[in-house]
């Protein structure tokens, strides 16, 4: 750990410049978890009343500071409320141990903020298994309250970050029917942390006033088909975590409100593509758009049995339009298909139609469309209105580097 | 394709020295379907009265020789029978095409061995998506036949390769109640072949007596826990074949022989171990033994979850005891986990126990254990009686290198 890497080639440019988001104040800290010489813990402190809502990891195994955090959704809003995430030590699988540190840490930043046990909100990212050093955290947070500032969400974005090549952030300025609301977020995921899995962590802060329940509804649609879309290698952490806060304070009521809630989408959809744009080793963003399955929980299961296969992966990485590697994912997802329905395009190319090659397909045009850098398989299933679109990237050398390395 | 590879570290020194087996004769052809300079196809004539029994692929595209094959197990089994496989092409997801070219291999063999069609089975494995042209098979079908000699079984092995590293066999003679019988089997597998996935042939021959539904029984029950327990990439072939012929020549009958159903066992073991060794980059041969499940079949979900995971062989390529990947794993796996009764062990190395890192882990002493070629990581999950074996090998840069080269 603490290699440093590469920036990947799928990153954008630079961090966007997010618009401040009222009610919402940051503040960093190198508390010195594991990381030296940069920022591994933020919080985020949020105005009285503001709804949390969010979603977490399925996994059996999630850690202390995910069970915690689901225990608190949907409890009264009217306190002030905290989120407080360290990176370094994700306190995952460190039994007794780690409820105590999570409770530790809540304790603190309770104390410190001033909000009530049940308003703060943890997450930990980085190695598993090992004891959370929590005193180094709690030592930190009477300083990290005090120094809490609307404008520090690009620092915050950084000190969430594990073996993430780029800081992920996203915004939006949503004119709803009420008048105009700012949605902002951060994430970090798909860089791997020696000797540990990815872990997604995405917070996002609006000053939107919204009811929670109508705020989690909204998170958990939403979700389906941004963060649930999304795949590197299939591995599923103990620690992802989203969380969206509404702070309330623009006194701009969106429920119901369409634009807000295709903003939300606009946003997460955005974060999730980052972290996408960040798996380890990629070199292509790969859109798989899935039509004419059974339904579109169907079409869902194709696309991430084409977006998880190894094989279509590296025939990616190879620039091969492999068509019919993507014909094998089909048949083994467990969904619905009819091989001689089956049509098959990458980019604008139609590759295979009626379960066999197309008698327009040209190779070399095939070929040339696998050299972009964003690509889009496209595949219909024809016996259905289902649909789903999912993204992934490619496997590659680089993947391998990175998670072959011993930890030492 | 047609490049050389270098044979998997993990084969055996030497193909075996198989027994004959009475009954059955083989013979192999070099018919240039899409090879040069090797034999590709390889005939089986089977006794008149042989049992065939068989499964396949439970891929919703799978290939026309193998729609065609299920079609006609379990028929009347008075009549001599023939196996027919080619390399080079697997003539799947090749439509109508695809259909017309089985039935004519199917009437050629039958033909030149005297069969009726409906006890020809086929079988090809090679490159998807392309017109197998069938009359470089058909046209060799007559020489193939009057050649079928019993010693050729080694052929055979080599016949059926496509980027397979070595030929796979394995052999029992089983002291049954009422006499010795011979059990000889043939596989190849986990080889890519351009532009395809790894496809897995196997062809299981005895000269015991045995009726074909008590035959078909003990395949389906011994496939549960050989070849389902193997993984490679999690990929699966649109042609996946596995038959099992009982000559009866012998004439010593096995009906209900426990010692029969162990010695098939055995072979149907090993030939799925060989697959494993073989797969594409592979160097090292790990089995992961789960215990301690709700039931078997959660037991087998624990075990391909942590086999398919591309983050733990990519730990054990990199010869990390990183148990924390497979707490991920199991976690992520969907069946039923309790994080604070799991214990891990790498070979004799106890890992976690109850959750957390052991209080006697030493990390030199685990990390010396994952040196080893042949690699044990067991998994407790202290809920249940339910447990099971899977067998995979390490994700590398060879699989990289195999996968990710264009086709041409």
């Amino acid at each position: 750990m603490g290699t440093t890497t590469a920036v990947s080639p799928l990153a954008p440019a630079a961090f966007p410049d997010l618009p401040r988001v009222d009610g919402v104040r940051f503040s960093t800290i190198a508390a010195g978890v594991r990381y030296r010489g940069r920022d591994d813990v933020m919080l985020a402190r949020l105005a009285p009343g503001s709804a949390v809502a969010g979603v977490f990891t399925t996994s059996a195994t999630r850690s202390a500071p995910v069970l915690d955090c689901q225990d608190k959704l949907g409890k009264p809003t009217s306190d002030a409320a905290a989120i407080l995430v360290n990176s370094g030590n994700a306190n995952a699988f460190t039994g007794r141990n780690g409820r105590d540190a999570t409770a530790a840490i809540v304790k603190a930043t309770a104390a410190a903020c001033g909000v009530p046990e049940e308003r703060v909100f943890t997450s930990a990212t980085g190695v598993i298994g090992e004891p959370l050093p929590f005193e180094k955290i709690t030592a930190a947070l009477q300083q990290l309250a005090e120094t809490a500032d609307p404008g520090g969400i690009d620092r915050a974005a950084r000190a969430i970050m594990t073996t993430d090549t780029f800081a992920k952030g996203a915004s939006v300025v949503v004119d709803t029917e009420n008048g105009p609301v700012t949605i902002a977020g951060i994430a970090k995921g798909s860089g791997m942390i020696a000797p540990d899995m990815a872990t997604m962590l995405v917070y996002i802060f609006t000053d939107a006033v919204i009811p929670q329940s109508e705020l989690q509804d909204l998170v958990s649609t939403h979700n389906a088909q941004t963060f649930n879309c999304i795949t590197v290698d299939g591995d599923t952490s103990t620690s992802d975590t989203l969380l969206v806060a509404a702070t309330g304070v623009s006194g701009i009521d969106v429920s119901g409100d369409a634009a807000f809630s295709d903003g939300l989408h606009e946003v997460m959809q955005e974060l999730a593509h980052l972290v996408v744009r960040d798996g380890e080793g990629a070199t292509k963003f790969v859109e798989i758009a899935v039509t004419g399955a059974a339904n579109d929980s169907d079409a869902r299961t194709h696309g991430l049995s084409i977006a998880n296969s190894p094989l279509v992966k590296t025939a990616i990485a190879g620039e091969d339009p492999n068509w019919g590697r993507v014909v094998m994912a089909v048949g083994k997802s467990g969904a619905a298909a009819d091989r001689d329905r089956l049509s098959i395009r990458f980019g604008d190319v139609v590759v295979a139609e009626h379960g066999w090659v197309s008698d327009d397909y040209d190779e070399a045009t095939a070929a040339a469309c696998m050299k972009n850098q964003n690509l889009t398989i496209g595949v219909d299933l024809g016996i259905g209105p289902g649909k789903a679109t999912v993204w992934t990237c490619d496997l590659t050398h680089g993947y391998i580097d990175i998670n072959a390395d011993y930890r030492s």
